[in-house]
């Protein structure tokens, strides 16, 4: 058997196992091969795979042979420099992790490794500056104490600060070299006292402590919040990239910085970045001096520069991406320390990938993996109108900077309970301000312009809900102060205390975090405005965007449709590119206005005859709903799902609302109240709804039916073409479609034979109770489409309640049983398994029939993967979500090949 | 092709195609088929086949070929009797439905089918008895009118009535041949005039016409009723027997009598029947004569009653069951008209199975399909003690007789509401009277000793849930007239109105139906005080019961457990045969007096710290249960499930509860209402609860397996065999259950090492959501068993609410979506089918893992039969269904082969 290799050099042009990439070398790593195979000058050094890690971390040690071969491999790294790790010409190495996906700021890195009193001297006399090596070495017992050791960094900087009080010192650069030495005993002090053990002097010891360090690190808490927040598997491992130091602090010769290929915040194709000279790379990133802006190192060091810049256009054709660089100049030579694929905004990231391809960069596919789908909501939410956005954080009307939970931009009258926040609905625009939020707000949410929390990070109650919703939505803010009894909300900052009481406006930015005082206009995304023509002029930004979906709508293979319950709603899909109406509520139709009473008279009606009479009443309405959205939807397929909710939820919840009703029906307040009592459910999720209202009352089908079919005759003797498709929803039992679809069948004959003209029109069901997964067979005997209706699919798949489910599904992620909320993202093990069945077992009996998902799921990109690879047609999702669907399916037709 | 042969002959000892059995020839063609073959007297006939009227009943006619085949067979019954059917010496014929199995009452005979103006005056000549022909041709109009063309009797019985007030004639016997002739002339005129049609004379006509009715009448409202009642599938179809008729009403040497080979009610081995010399069979049920005793036949006709008595002998022999009889002598020759296994007592069921195992008439296995095993429950309810009983009904204290629908006796002071019954919890015995019970009442019933309502039959909400909570209820109780508001119930019975108020004393006998006015006595049942060794005196019944569960425990393969949460529970189920308990509720015990201060004060807690304290204080409490459960449950193992409900089912629900609870811990009442209201879910069963809440607070887990383990530990030291099962409820995920097992183990691990003695225990979970059940493969990496909760279950993968499913789950049962009451009866399609996916994907994990059942269909026959058939290990039911759950699984594994 050979043994596995765990160590692989790169350097002078060579790169052993380059080609095993990033899963084994790690992203850092891998990227450091690539370079060193392009020629292009980096400082040699190893990497150690991430099999290495995992081995470490399952059984606690080394994996047999790993340190041997270590002490084998780093003699080449000491040939191509010319140094010894840990001799008279000390070599030094920079020792990181380096995961197979980015997950910055994982672990720290540990810079300057193998000083100790040993090489100091030869150190010193390589650089010729004692001062530069004492301070890298009290920097390094600093760091190694931390990371490697655990210690509290706080015991070490009250050292350093008790010696520039002594001396008077205002900045680290004032100390001498011999404080620095006297910083390093006491540093050594600290790790005897602490640990109860010598600082390692040995070189090797050093190393090895820091790799065992490293690998840890893949378990620490921070990283496994990480990889849950990223949907990142816990068994890839970190590599650790051990890589000979060079410094850019060795004179006015030498330098270090940071840059972009292009522009990470808008795109531009122009080479972006810093340095400063005579300085490390944390000098640059601590901001204690103001770095130059990369072209002044054009006249500093023009030949570096043509170096650099030739070196960054070569990676970026290289990797056929923009790329983040960090460079060190070390006595007027350039090394490049790494390249990885740089962070940008989503606008930068859709005029990059744009731009790529047209500069024959890259193709249309790759453009299309390069934009992430979640960033499309903030390039289409509405913006703060920028001069006066500036103008206020001018003014110092800037409040707080929280987390960017939801997208889009709001301003309104302060509010902190949801009760209030229905009061002031439909009169003023307001903006929710809570500790955090629970499901008892989802209300008030509803009823607000935005929602602004003081805790909870991204994945809290009022992030998701909020982006759910399309609503604006700052969270964590964790410098307000809310008192929500005295109403008012207190901001300390910069030293000022401002209070804010309710009624008061605020502006929040959900796409910055920002919140400022005072109201500001908004305006509709360029690119909203494009499409809707309301620009006036060109808009380069929504031309890319519509070329990058002309992209993806080539390259997928699902069909996206839109929620849709009105015609404006289906307008709007409609401009975002939506196939179809996968999702028309009937009941939001019922709580329109004067039909609410028609709708409270039928349910409360006593008798068939009562009932038949109130629904009579309804059909005008309902025919003239479809009608408009049938017209919108010219050419295109519109599913209508016949009744839904308890009837109770259309009722009054007051006895104000009672009596209101009494004056308009037939009935005494108290009658009514007795009524809605006996409608009330313990639990009405599992009640009696869906197509078990259809079953009870088959006459609330006929007149939904006879609405659709009656529409689709009138706009068809208008030339409109017509596709309607009947849902009916909450299916367990075949016996209840078959019931149903029976109803809709005669009812839809009897429409036709009296108007004389052929419609066609198909009668589907939703699979969203377990029982209709399992006999999709049956189902499918009759059911001409399945639509998976995955909220209430995982409601009962996992009898989790939705709105009851906030007070565990934080323990629940926390504890990692779930990586994601299952509302947001589907749950393939359990839920998706039963969609899977349901597909297998219906196609039995109908190979051709029609599939496709309407619950929110349908606008998730994970979600959306797992529908593609299932085999749906058609996913179904809100207007503002399609263009997120269409990029998602793109993307994911083209992984899977 | 051999065309198919749709009627079979029988007679003259001859019986063609007799082994065709029941499924082709109906229960009583074939039943008469082997009477023949027996060489016993039987009229001869035809049988047509169940294949003829599934044809009929697909293609509204007759099977090609069928009539022409009629009318060849049919003159072998005329040559067996020497007679022609529409001839001068007539031949006339009784057809009757005869389905595969037995559906009481499903369709009326007809009688004398054949007669009409042609064949009168041959069958006068024949019998020379005109009146008797008279008569007979009248009720043959009446009959044929009825049943074949759907008249309404009640204009037949008017002029019936009519010629009896013209005459002054008070009995049917005083009308003379002449009246008689004249009633069949009005007669006919009815027919010309309601159908626009002669009734026909033809008798080939009104044969075909018959036979056609008894074909439809398989879809009869109240066959499909039945069907669906008993379970019964609709594509078996019903046979057609069509006899020749004999006589019993020629003179004082004829008679006709029914007979039963055994006591039917009391099971005594004693041939027991009734006659009556001249008469037809219908006068024997009509009663308005008086029937003979069967013994008086010995004396009137001593070998007529030799012979009968011969041949009901050898009937019981030939079938090996209790038979019931009919019979006619026609001038001093006997036929047997019919013989079918009779109905019975379940006090009488057990007696003639183990007599007739005894006396070696049968098998044991035979005996243990003869007992019904819902016949149980009412051997073992509590009854009524006699003499008062009788003393009661003597003086008229007996207020009327509803539907026996959950069987024991209980006496009680009237209440009219839920509300009034939870008043008198633990002080008065209460009986709850509604006009229908809905899932508002359950607590309600469950505070009262028995239940009665004026409307709804024995499968009516009031009836499933009495008997699921062994409570004794009669319902569908008419006479009865309840007001609510006066808290008044009226009765009007033979004459009398007699008014009850709330608060006065009533008795229901829920094995009879009888409502008594005033308290009565009760006792155990006989067997249920032999078991417990209180009779005093041997008891038959009770030797007769131990020896038919001794032949079931031999016969069955699937374990009986009980659920049962306290040790009187335990020990109940000990003496009814359980083999362990699978489900003890540690909830129940959390309810107990001082403890629910403590509980409350867990759910209140603040803090981790708050909760463990209170968590402290019930530790000793949790012991002692179980210590209590595991002393009687000595060497059977004890299932735990932890903490199951959400958490605010523990806490006040009203103001006066908070202030006495808030006297009790350091909180204000509106402090205790604030987090009690925060604790309110919309959906409950979809909420923060079972192994939920053990995730989010594991301290509740770590005590309850602290109690349980060191109880078992308590219970060894003093040589109690314990066998512990720990079980987690409400697992989705496999990481839920690897979680809660890791601190189940490592509590155990620790009481374990604490106490330096052994105890093994096991770890299992509920399977009781649908995602559990897909995911079961994983979750049996861990779980050493499953219980399946198939309540639960029913609830996620229907969507179903058992509480709130009352409102459609009538319109589903009576559109025959679902047969029965999921609730009641597994469904096997929906549920069953996750069951199986379950026990496949556990298998395939851990091949030898553990199965049960403890959801409520653990004690339902047919759902026993399923959980027989996928392989499961036991079931686990009420205490007072152990028995029925024995003899259940016994007769499936003997139906199973």
């Amino acid at each position: 058997m050979v043994e596995e290799e765990y160590i692989y050099f790169f350097g002078d042009g060579r790169a052993e196992g380059a080609r095993l990439g990033k899963p084994v070398l790690g992203g850092k790593g891998a990227n450091l091969m690539q370079m060193a195979l392009l020629g292009i000058p980096v400082p040699p050094g190893l990497v150690i795979t991430t099999a290495a890690c995992n081995y470490y971390n399952e059984h606690g040690e080394f994996p047999p042979g790993l340190e041997e071969r270590l002490w084998q491999k780093l003699p080449e790294v000491e040939r191509a420099v010319g140094m010894q790790f840990g001799g008279d010409r000390p070599l030094l190495v920079s020792v990181r992790s380096g995961a197979p996906v980015s997950m910055p700021g994982m672990m720290d890195t540990i810079l300057n490794l193998g000083l100790n009193q040993k090489t100091i001297p030869g150190m010193i006399k390589a650089t010729g500056n004692e001062r530069f090596v004492r301070d890298s070495y009290r920097r390094f017992i600093q760091m190694f104490s931390n990371v490697v050791l655990g210690l509290d960094m706080e015991q070490f900087e009250h050292v350093l600060e008790k010696q520039k009080e002594a001396i008077g010192a205002e900045n680290d650069t004032d100390l001498s070299a011999d404080h620095l030495k006297n910083i390093a005993g006491e540093y050594r002090a600290i790790v005897k006292r602490e640990t109860g053990r010598d600082f390692p002097e040995d070189a090797r010891s050093q190393l090895r402590a820091a790799i065992e360090a490293v690998f840890r690190s893949w378990n620490n808490e921070r990283a496994i919040y990480y990889r849950r927040l990223n949907g990142i598997p816990d068994d890839l491992g970190t590599a650790v990239t051990i890589q000979a130091m060079v410094f850019g602090n060795m004179g006015e010769d030498s330098g270090t910085g940071v840059a972009f290929t292009r522009n990470p915040s808008t795109g531009e194709n122009k080479f972006y970045g810093e340095y400063l000279l005579n300085a490390q790379g944390e000098d640059v990133v601590a901001g204690i001096r103001t770095p130059h802006p990369i072209e002044d190192l054009k006249k500093q060091m023009p030949e570096i520069y043509t170096e650099l810049d030739e070196i960054q256009k070569r990676l970026e054709r290289h990797f056929g991406d923009m790329q983040d660089l960090e460079f060190t100049i070390q006595q007027k030579k350039l090394y490049l320390l790494q390249t990885r694929t740089g962070k940008r905004t989503g606008a930068a990231a859709l005029r990059i990938a744009v731009e790529m391809v047209k500069a024959g960069l890259i193709s249309e596919k790759k453009a299309l993996m390069q934009v992430d789908p979640e960033a499309i909501p903030s390039m289409l939410a509405p913006v703060f109108v920028s001069q006066p956005k500036r103008d206020a954080i001018k003014e110092g009307r800037l409040l707080a900077k929280g987390l960017p939970a939801g997208p889009g931009a709001a301003s309104g009258k302060i509010v902190f309970t949801s009760v209030e926040a229905m009061a002031h609905a439909g009169k003023d625009r307001v903006i929710l301000v809570r500790q955090e939020t629970s499901p008892e707000d989802i209300m008030g949410m509803e009823a607000s312009q935005g929602v602004l929390t003081a805790r909870g990070g991204m994945t809290s109650h009022a992030a998701v809900v909020a982006r759910g919703m399309n609503k604006p939505c700052v969270v964590g803010c964790s410098v307000l102060r809310i008192d929500a009894r005295a109403r008012t909300m207190t901001v300390h900052s910069a030293g000022k205390t401002v209070e804010i009481r309710e009624g008061e406006e605020i502006s929040i930015d959900g796409s910055t975090g920002e919140v400022i005082r005072g109201s500001l206009p908004t305006e509709s995304s360029e690119i909203d405005q494009a499409l809707n023509g309301k620009l006036g002029r060109p808009s380069e930004m929504a031309e890319n965007f519509k070329l990058l979906m002309q992209w993806a709508d080539v390259a997928r293979r699902l069909s996206v449709r839109a929620n849709a319950d009105t015609p404006r709603d289906a307008r709007a899909a409609r401009n975002f590119g939506a196939e179809g109406i996968g999702l028309c509520r009937t009941e939001h139709m019922f709580f329109d206005g004067d039909r609410l009473v028609i709708v409270r008279q039928m349910i409360l009606a006593d008798s068939e005859e009562e009932r038949k009479a109130a629904l009579d009443k309804l059909l005008p309405f309902q025919r003239e709903d479809f009608i408009g959205i049938f017209t919108v939807m010219d050419g295109l397929p519109v599913t209508v799902r016949l009744l839904d909710p308890p009837l109770h939820e259309f009722l009054p919840q007051t006895r104000a609302q009672d009596e209101e009703l009494a004056a308009h029906i037939n009935l005494t307040p108290e009658e009514i109240k007795r009524r809605s009592v006996a409608l009330k459910e313990d639990n009405p999720m599992l009640g009696h709804r869906g197509c078990r209202l259809g079953i009870t009352f088959p006459d609330i089908t006929r007149m939904q039916t006879r609405a659709v079919i009656e529409a689709a005759l009138e706009v068809k003797k208008k030339g409109v073409i017509v596709l309607p498709e009947i849902m009916v929803p909450l299916v367990g039992h075949p016996k209840e479609f078959f019931l149903q679809k029976q109803v809709i069948d005669e009812t839809a004959k009897a429409v036709i034979e009296e108007a004389g003209i052929e419609v066609d029109y198909l009668v589907g069901t939703m699979i969203e109770i377990p029982r209709a997964a399992v006999r999709a067979d049956e189902i499918a005997q009759q059911a001409e489409f399945f639509s998976f209706g995955t909220n209430d699919l995982t409601q009962m798949t996992l009898a989790f309640s939705r709105d009851d489910s906030g007070s565990f599904l934080d323990d629940y992620l926390e504890q990692n049983i779930y990586e994601k909320s299952p509302f947001q993202t589907l749950d393939r093990d359990g839920v998706g398994e039963l969609v899977k069945i349901a597909i297998q077992r219906g196609k039995k009996t109908r190979p051709e029939i029609k599939l496709g998902v309407c619950g929110e799921h349908g606008g998730d990109p994970q979600s959306i993967e797992f529908f593609h690879q299932v085999g749906l047609h058609y996913v179904s999702c809100s207007p503002f979500r399609v263009a997120v669907a269409r990029l998602a399916a793109a993307r994911t037709a083209l992984k899977s090949g």
